[in-house]
Formats: C-alpha cells, structure tokens, sequence
C-alpha cells in the first residue's frame, strides 16, 4: 500500500491535510459546534483508543449530536486511516460537527454530523522537566467537561502564557486551580497525588485516568479535590498531562521556582507510560 | 449587472452560499476562533452599517485579530456585494477568523485573517407580540460581550427553548437575567425602560443601543441595571431585540403570561425602528 506524508477524511473524502476543503456551511465553521478528540499513534497502533472513543460518545452526546455509526467502527475507520499513513509515530485528530446546513442556531433537522479526521507524522514521546507556567483566571464556559470546539478562551490563555515566557497557563477559577489551556494539572505533596476531581470544571483527560490507575498499581495514594494556586506552589511535584504531552513537570510557576522535589515518583509514572505505550 | 439569488464570499472567491468551500485549516473550523456580525439590509443598503463595523473591530481587537483593511474598506466591500444579490430584503453575515494554519493553540505567525460573507434574501422586518419565553441558566463563559464563533451554550439554549414550544431563551445568571440566545432582552416598567447594564455578561446589540438612543428622543427614563427574573415576570413590557428580530414582545415567560401592558410605547419604539430603516 503507498502510504501518505499526512492524511485528511472529511466524511469519506481523503487528501493531505492542507489540502482538505469543507462546506461554509459546516457548522462548525460558524458555531463552533461540535465535539473532538486527539490520540497519540505509535507503530500504527492509536493508544488508549477506547478511552478516547468512550469521551467522544459522551461528549457528542452532552451537546446531544447524533453519532450515525459505533464506537467500534469509527474505531476501526481510524485505526485504517492511520495505517495510510508513513510515519510510525502520528498525532492522530478527529472531530464531530453538528452537521452542514444554512447558519440558524436550533439544531438542523435531517442532516448527519460530519466526521473530520487527520494524522500527521509527530516527533514520539515528549516529556520535559523545564515547564513554565502562568497562572490565568478562568473565565470559560461551565461545560469544561465536554471536548468542544469553542476553544477560545483556552487560545488566548496558552498564547498569554507563550509570550510570558512559559510553555502553559494554569487556570484559576474562584481561587482554586482548575487545569490547563490543553492539560490536565496535578501535583505530588508529601507522596500523594493530588488532582482536580472530575466535574463540570475540568475536562476528563485520558492520562490523568491512566495516571490515576498506575498510582493505584503503584501504591501511590490519590486525593482527588480541588486545589488552590498556593498548594500548587507549595507542592513536591507540579504535572501537567495530556495525550501530547503526557508528563510534563513544572519547574517554574509565576516567575517562582517550583515542585521539582520528587523525580523518583515522577519516574515511575513516566515508567508506567512507557511501559503501556509498548504493549 | 446580473444578480444572484443569494451570495457567499470568502477572501475574494464568490459563490452562491451552498457551494461555497473553505480550507478545514481555518482555525473557525476547529477552534471558532473568530467572530462575526449580522446586519439588515434593505433595498440593497445596510441598515446601522457603522454600528456593526464598531463592534467588529472592537470584538476583533479583544480577541487580537489583525483586521488588513479599514472599516471603510470592509464596509466598502460588503456595501458591494449586497448589490449583487437581487433581493430587496437580504440578512446578512460576516465573520473574520483568525487565519488558516495548521492546528495549534497558539497564535499562526504570517498569516492573515479570513473574512467570511454571505447575504441571502429575507422576510422583511420581523416583529411578533406573541413570544414565549424559557428561562435557562447562564452557562456561558465571561466574555459575552464578544461576538465570538464561540456559541455552543447558545445554540443548546435556543434548541431547549424551542422544545419547550418556545422562541426564545431568557438567560439568568446568580439570579439575574442578561440577556437572550440571541437577542438582547429589556423590560418597560412603569414608564421606564430597563436593560442590562453594558458588561462582560452580555452582548452590545445594536437594536439595544438604538432603543435607548429612541427612548432619549421620546422622553422615556432609561435605566441600565441588572434585573432579576421576578422582576421580568411583573414587568409590563419584555421586548427581545436583536438585528434580524429587532422588537419581539413576550406574552409568556416559564408557562406564565407576563408583559403585554404598555402597548403604546412598545409601538412608538416600532414607529422609531421603521422611521430609521426607511432612511
């Protein structure tokens, strides 16, 4: 089979990504409105599928979008489209919008969402000890737990962060962080794992469950609960998790030095990691 | 000069709206990130077309999107293209979003802004005394005086307005109401005309501002201050206003029947929005 550089799917049709065109109509063009979904693609295998096609169903089914097909077989679209293309290590995207009809707020009647999909060569695993955050309130919606694209606020809060010198924001909502413009934040204090629990505030990112489950293997106790910016300048270990970036520590937060205090248990998590993206 | 039946246009190609194709990188696609506006137009004229022009480049510099041209120049152009749709009452729609790049949080660099037009024909001036109303609970984030892409709560409060045989949404936050799904909503009391105050919390609608602006001109008190839901309930006017919607009176709020009790003065705003659009 000859393999593609990258690849685009947009309900059926397939070409390079920067060459894929949509409807105007596409209501996610003009709304927004719609759910996603990103997953790491190691030797053609796309990690952690199910946990991904599990929070896409919830999502598409909080914004009451009507998914026409399976969890298995869109699994199984995406893991043939991945095969198509070259590299062994892809970023793997996929998003549902509400479906494609003249712009009018109430829901479209007899129309199908649409399925976008991409992949594209990424450069393997990234894990860095050297983040630097910035603290940024948190002025989103209250439906943080569903994956949509009405991402603005979390654009502006990770170029904030950007051009103050850091490589992510750390949400603040009413005096308690929440999590990051594209992570999960967490922290390590006194060998307890410590991270925000699951609610409308946050959204239930798939290596902050893995995180929480190799912490049970490993004996590590879990606290989930909310916690304010002066814990997290305070704590051992700051981690911020995400399918890209599945364990990136914090050494820096508002200009101060932070965590940095226990590489021991970072390293086993990171371990953990490793160890499940091999099988 | 041969008309059209309707138009889109997108950075310079023009098509019929249905047929028009943009890039799936542009970041409204999967981000919604940019923002837009709707105007009237009547007999091939745009009705409050500085007003608009106003908020776009304000809603465009808060979310620091470079707009390459001057509002005379955008209004230059959409001035033109509503004279190449051949109806005489056309509603139309702009939106500028942040550029066409491949997808990342942070902000493209060299790219430019892509501005997204369409016009098509409509009904006419739209005023209903007959409006139903459901309170929803305000969800949204707090950067509602954007007029951003970014309008999933609006669209899912507008669907379950509808199924509760409703035309519009009243949104209540902490207890106050501030504003529709998609119009502004202000309440006549004893004399008085009461709306939200300009904030973070609602939108600047153009109708909103011409009312008040009216209301100087009649001699009516206007007061701009937060009010709560009770308080709609026992007022004796509710008037939803909006650009396609510019004055619909509410009969009923949450199955009661409310309003409908100061007919004179609902008509003499109505007088003043048709005295203006013949201008």
């Amino acid at each position: 089979m000859e393999q593609m550089k990258n690849l685009a799917y947009y309900n059926g049709k397939i070409t390079l990504i920067d060459d894929m065109m949509i409807p105007a109509n596409d209501r996610g063009f003009y709304f927004g409105d719609g759910i996603y979904e990103a997953a790491m693609v190691f030797n053609h295998k796309i990690y952690a599928l199910q946990d991904h096609l599990d929070r896409m169903f919830n999502s598409a089914a909080m914004l009451r979008i009507e998914l026409p097909y399976t969890k298995e077989e869109v699994g199984a679209l995406l893991s043939d489209l991945v095969l198509k293309v070259e590299s062994g290590c892809q970023f793997l995207y996929w998003q549902v919008t509400r479906g494609t009809s003249p712009r009018n707020h109430l829901f479209p009647e007899g129309v199908t969402s649409n399925l976008y999909v991409y992949s594209k060569p990424w450069k393997g695993v990234e894990m860095s000890d050297e983040y630097r955050l910035k603290s940024i309130v948190d002025t989103r919606f209250f439906h943080c737990n569903i994956k949509t694209l009405n991402l603005i606020p979390n654009i502006m809060a990770a170029q904030q962060a950007k051009e103050a010198g850091c490589q992510e924001a750390v949400f603040v909502r009413d005096g308690y962080v929440t999590e990051g413009s594209h992570s999960n934040v967490s922290m390590i204090k006194d060998g307890v794992f410590i991270t925000h629990p699951l609610d409308n505030l946050i959204l239930p990112g798939t290596e902050r469950k893995h995180i929480i489950a190799w912490c049970g293997e490993l004996g590590i106790p879990v606290e989930e609960r909310a916690f304010t910016l002066e814990e997290l300048m305070e704590a051992d270990e700051i981690i911020m998790s995400s399918t890209s970036h599945p364990s990136m520590r914090a050494m820096e937060l508002d200009g101060k030095r932070v965590g940095m205090k226990n590489p021991e248990l970072v390293q086993k998590l990171r371990d953990k990691y490793m160890e499940a993206i091999a099988q």
